[in-house]
């Protein structure tokens, strides 16, 4: 395969920023085509970033199933359509790069990956902040024996502010929409598999979340196959940026991966040393991370392999969220195979 | 009064250290008299540091409490003597600065207690890590409204090895040993009360901590009285240093406090940029916090004022200890007043 | 002017930067055309990074600057041409953007410079870390008065390794290829101009460079019109990666900028807390600063205002290199005033 | 011999702090005796400080020479006296830690040195940052070949504010006061000699500085005997703390030594990531440094050997900023041949 030919389905935040790196950035990917149902919305913004005269634009979906050149596509259309596009693009024979969730319940989940099985193509789902440099740094201490046995793994992850109302009635919950990547997060990071865990939280930031029986100060603590413990501590507003930082500790260190900051500047006056607030939401923090999330899956389809993100691990994480939510609602530690 | 006068009870590590602090450095204080079981050891200790000449020694710890010139006492005693020597020191008037835990069982805690109200000396329970100047201007950033209102509490404390096996034998097992100073830091950190308690933990380190039913690597959820959630993490072993940090995240902002060093300075090479590790153990890292917790001490009974930490701290931690290792046991969420 | 129709003619490395950066990152503008002696690897190039099929490429730079279809040139064609063709760009009423230097030579410059004023085309000179995100933020704590009035200034800037033999041979010497970025630096940091300047310096790295009649260690003491006193530090060779800090301190505080490094990771394990090194070299450290570079060329051209860098800015850094020059040589501080 | 009896010389604030540090923290060291002029004062500071009731209080500082119990003394008397008091305490035979400068002028200093010499008794200068664990660390770097050969040492020194006018007027200007103490410490941290200075400087602090004819703001240039160049800057006045960091950079790597800070703690909040200021001056940023000077002292007297800071080196710090200022006033680089 020369240049693997990509239609990316759904052109809201996270397709255009697919689009543009398959566009100019990824010399092994060529964009093909994209669809989208608001097309003339589509059609301008293609204009403006210089798109437009080089790839077909359609508002069905299925148009860019049926191109014969395209091998592969993304799968960025809304929440509540992933598994039926998922499903045609195994019948179309596509590979395929899923954003996260692959269906909204776990029997949905299981019909699709069971689809994705018997079809034979290539299906990753997109975990993107394991592509980032800092996290896949401390990912490389963990596996080159610099940390040895991990004993404990602490996940910071907090927005900067609340989404809309709108969003935050139909994510699922906070469990579901924030922790499930910081679920995988810990899954990635340790090389080991959660077995155990258990979640509280609390209203802090906004009655109107827990109006909708929602959450926004969460912490959880997790237990590991190894017997390593970790917790992870979410908020739905620090008020002043994305606060991401993880850490693992085990027999041989300790590595700590810092927020990251659009400068290295360090003002020091009589009021102390100040510098400039880590950057603000993951649009800014992790642009290295879409990109090589799109990279890996483009190198998998081109050279045959398997994507290092497997539907598995998206309906792993699926399946911890649902144990978050329900050792909350019960108030005590849930184990994982409860779940399924 | 002029200077407060004081006889140490108990001329073990801890004694030593506020011996030194009292006679040296708390220009407020005057070292009068030591008692310690094991006398000739301590003799010698005296001379070497050059305070034989200064203080009286005695082998019995009542002699100290019978001298009329002796205002308060520090009670650094073993363990298992707390609750008897405060008890003796109640009843001869001396004001009192008691080493945790004040007594084994919650029963004797609350005798001691009792006894201490009615004998209106002043009561403080050491926990000294109160008075370090990193911990306490977190509390500084929560007590002056830059965190806003608290949040999340996070804790990390590790020790840079496991304590002798006679020691871990007689401990009391890490939530008593280990954790209680960390469930006081969040208490005092936050300004707010525990009501429940999480705790989940691993024999990772040593089988043979675990051998004695004892942990060595843990993970407690924290809910506050307030809403906020926490946690703590501790392991008996980092291999390289006293891991010593916290963090107060809240509606305004986010206070986080990081290891000490022994220099501030960075050596980079090929092979990247090196920082010496993290002071090595609390002997090494919290000297000011030592000193702090005995002047606050001296300065309470000087001026005839309430000590900052009470008996009632003291008796809290415990009973959150006892709350983990309930919890741990039988593997769910306790609440406080579960405990008493 | 709807987008800046822009030709590359050159394209060694910095060609190929600005060539993709105009072509995929900058919305304002469009790469028609480039020009190259080397046509063929040029295509190759092109062909590998998707441009092939969307821009003209000539051998000869009078063809980009034949095309009436093109608004402004980038000149990144090898140092001695430089002024030939902003000549001829000028002649063609082209608007430029300059690599530095413009010329070999004090009069030369005066010529080319002489010739940009009387053709009225927009000139820039490609000083591109005045848009570095760090070093622009120390530019703007000093324009926003948070320094203060400027006292000292400090520039750190030291290269991984030495260039090739060959390139070494006719690059001008240290000051003229180094240290001129630091004029420069310095100059825009502190918003002053200097006015003396003494320089020293030493072969500590390879004798084939002294014998070339250049130095590979250097330190120069800056004086500044408003009276403020800075240093400029150069090496060949520091081993690790490109060490590039600078600092201003003045009456109301002190700005510094540290290195940027490839991650936010740090190791903690016995034998110390570890950091990878530094961005390895310009291309690593400065994408952020060619590309805004270019972009701000672009919106200069855009909307007809004067570039940030101008031909005297070229000019000026140039003077200070003699100066530099001059005072090694003669061992004593030198007027700026004495050059021209 | 067991412990060093010492007699203090001069109680400002130097004689106090080497008072304190004898008395109860140099276990090897036992103070006997000091003696100060304004006596009535020091025996309040005496008491205050537990002192009174153990040593012998003169106003003569020759009542502490003819003490024969005294083996050694710390001469911290004003600056006009130390030469004499110098060539006593050799007639006396007693060993000497000397504050800085010996004498006023070069000759003095010879003449004194000669003595010292004669007399065969123990003589240290007393450049306390030496023993500073951060800057001393740095020296480890380099020794022990962590920085290779060192190519270029940076160092920054400025106070928090100018020291009152009084002490402006007979302290003999900013490179006798301020810049000696950095020189000291370019030698040290190199392990090489300064052989040619270039210094200039400004007034842009206080502009009764400049009408006393000295400076506030100055820049340095060194070149070393190795080939290694350095640069020293200085203000009078930083508004924030003492900064004080230096960096020694080789052919094997970079050892930076920041500025310490009274913790560790970091707040973010939506202006910023803020710490508090480093620590303001020299008794609060040098109290190990104190210490470890004086420690160094009694234990080259106990163990009968070479102090580890030479009357040489102090003489060469004077030469030195002889040299600065000669340098400064002709605005050339000196050679420090031309002093002496």
């Amino acid at each position: 395969m020369d240049k693997v030919r990509v239609g990316v389905i759904g052109m809201g935040r996270q397709g255009k920023i697919h689009s543009k790196n398959l566009a100019y950035k990824i010399s092994d990917a060529e964009l093909v085509c994209v669809a989208e149902i608001y097309l003339d919305e589509a059609k301008e913004w293609a204009e403006a970033e210089g798109l437009a005269a080089d790839i077909d634009m359609y508002k069905d979906y299925r148009q860019v199933l049926e191109r014969e050149d395209v091998d592969a596509v993304i799968v960025a259309s809304s929440t509540d359509t992933h598994a039926q596009v998922v499903k045609d693009a195994c019948k179309a024979q596509k590979d395929i790069l899923c954003e996260k969730p692959i269906a909204p319940t776990l029997e949905e989940i299981d019909e699709v990956l069971e689809i994705v099985e018997e079809s034979g193509v290539k299906f990753m789902v997109a975990f993107n902040r394991r592509f980032d440099p800092t996290f896949s740094r401390v990912r490389e201490h963990v596996e080159n024996g610099n940390v040895g046995q991990p004993h404990i793994v602490n996940i910071t992850s907090r927005d900067p502010e609340p989404p809309h109302y709108e969003y935050l009635k139909v994510c699922g919950g906070i469990f579901f929409d924030t922790t499930v990547h910081d679920f995988d997060m810990a899954r990635y990071l340790s090389g080991d598999e959660i077995v155990e865990v258990y979640a509280t939280g609390s209203v802090l930031v906004d009655e109107k979340i827990g109006e909708l029986g929602d959450l926004d100060t969460t912490m959880l603590t997790l237990k590991f196959k190894s017997g390593a413990v970790g917790s992870i501590n979410n908020s739905r507003e620090t008020g002043y940026s994305y606060d991401q930082r993880v850490e693992v500790f085990g027999s041989k260190g300790c590595a700590v991966a810092n927020n990251e900051t659009p400068n290295r500047v360090e003002l020091t006056n009589p009021e102390g040393t100040h510098k400039d607030v880590p950057l603000y939401f993951n649009i800014e923090r992790y642009p290295e991370a879409f990109l090589g999330e799109a990279e890996a899956f483009v190198k998998a389809v081109k050279n045959d392999e398997e994507p290092p993100v497997t539907g598995e691990d998206g309906r792993i994480a699926v399946v911890l969220s649902m144990a978050a939510q329900k050792s909350y609602e019960e108030n005590r530690p849930v184990k994982i195979e409860e779940i399924g």
